[in-house]
């Protein structure tokens, strides 16, 4: 079964023993606080690197007891990364995430050819909405980490959310590829990029999951929409992923639904070695935790074999 | 008074003698539907041209008393497009609206060099959102007509924009340049025109509205976003207007308020010698006549000098 919310992820995480994040530079009141309530509902405890004066003062503000979780000393920026990355690479922690370090300086440690976190496919950054009228969960990718993909990578893009759509429980996840218009049209490089994508889906490119567009939001999420439209199969009106045509629109499209609708919303970096979580001071102290819980599940599931990231061949 | 809800738009239009719609190819059931809601609410009679006969079949199954309306016979598409345009630029009609016709053929009536409706600057399509969580009254430009605009495009896009938030009574609109980020990065060409844009405001280059950027949605729509991320000035978290990098990512963000939000939203096309109304099959009887409605103010307001097209000085 699918999971509909992501309150059912986070209680998920208590049937595993509990996991360990190692936070990259941890001297952040909001990382802290989300580690708090992470460590409370039995989803993850912490390996905080940093400062350990600054981990310490902030701890206290919000309460977080530090004998629940182990801290490494590393007041460097850049060290406190890399000391984070290998703390994963080498086992020592499930997931990453990012504390109060800037994102340039995170992603040289996570992609370091040495000691970083490649695995071999692109990483990418997938954001899940829980929807307000709907019991379901939708997949926006990318709206955070690539920022004008080409063809090829965004068929990659749709592999890694069409593997984290699996882990969550959807079977045969549907992947819309977005535009502004439902009609291929060649003034529209969007458009053509999602024509090919379809096609190489209906030929059977991909190993997993189906393909599907170009799709406008509205006929892509809604049947009633599409039916207007008179588009058929099964991905128009019932996409489980949506494709976005590059980080613009993505990032619009999840921030639409936290600003506009009121909604709730978790991400992840797919297609390292381990999930990695990215937050935003902006986010709010669920939405944080919400994003640790999917990371978590994520390496929970990681020994089902029956689930793998699928291939595009040409 | 700036409106707060769409609904407003449609009672202010009755303290106006009713306007006329020509519309291109009047045989759609939608359009019928949307015309005799405004004139039951006072907003507008039609001219309605294309297949008589057809005009006369769908009016039944809509309820539409034709003898409240003109219509005019032009079975082919074009020629009725053509004819619509000319009621405009000839004065017998105060707005175009699209019917059951293609994008590419209205375009061609509407923008041709002799007959057209071409004022001088470029056409922008905007959108105008009702927020569902406050009181107020949010611009989305451009999701409908200008694929990928350049920075000068952009410029003009936003004082398209401007110029339509004044008549809705805003007062010194602020315009957000939109992207996935709120830092100016050199590899996300999004942020470094909505730089140029914020620096040209600054130095006064434009002549009506204030534009500041890049920002991403939440720290455009929400002061506490905004805080987070310490951005200051008028427009953080308080943007009237939101400029899109794309046609995507516009597109996207009035859908998801639609589709997501579950809120309402009017469009219509700012820049011709008259307002322009495109609406889609699949947009709610509501929304067309907002969209009739905002047109039918845009024209309504047309004599009041002390609003006026901006421009960009360089």
């Amino acid at each position: 079964m699918a999971f509909t919310r992501l309150q059912q992820i986070v209680d998920r995480c208590e049937d595993f023993p509990k996991k360990k994040v190692a936070v990259a530079v941890a001297q952040s009141r909001s990382v802290l606080e989300a580690m708090k309530s992470a460590d409370e509902q039995d989803v993850a405890t912490a390996v905080l690197i940093g400062d350990e004066a600054e981990i310490a003062a902030k701890a206290e503000e919000v309460g977080l007891d530090l004998s629940r979780h182990e801290v490494q000393h590393a007041p460097d920026p850049e060290a406190a990364a890399s000391l984070a990355v290998r703390q994963v690479s080498q086992g020592g922690a499930d997931v990453l995430m990012k504390g109060h370090i800037h994102t340039d300086d995170f992603l040289r440690a996570l992609l370091d050819k040495e000691h970083g976190l490649r695995a071999g496919t692109i990483l990418s950054h997938v954001f899940v909405l829980e929807l307000v009228d709907q019991e379901r969960l939708v997949l926006v990718t990318d709206g955070a980490f690539n920022v004008a993909p080409d063809l090829v990578r965004k068929a990659q893009i749709a592999l890694n959310a069409v593997y984290l759509a699996e882990l969550l429980g959807m079977s045969e996840p549907k992947t819309a590829v977005l535009a502004a218009v439902e009609v291929v049209n060649p003034d529209m490089p969007a458009t053509l990029d999602a024509a090919a994508l379809a096609q190489m889906s209906d030929r059977r490119q991909f190993t997993r999951g189906i393909i599907d567009g170009p799709f406008a939001l509205d006929n892509a999420m809604s049947e009633l929409a599409a039916k207007h439209k008179k588009l058929s199969g099964p991905v128009a009106g019932r996409a489980d992923i949506m494709l976005a045509p590059d980080i613009e629109a993505g990032n619009m499209l999840a921030k639409a639904h936290v600003y506009l609708a009121g909604g709730s919303v978790a991400g992840v970096v797919v297609g390292a070695a381990a999930p990695v979580v990215l937050t935003s001071r902006a986010d709010t102290a669920l939405s944080k935790l919400y994003s640790i819980a999917l990371a978590v599940h994520m390496a929970n599931m990681k020994r089902d074999q029956k689930i793998k990231l699928g291939r595009l061949h040409y």
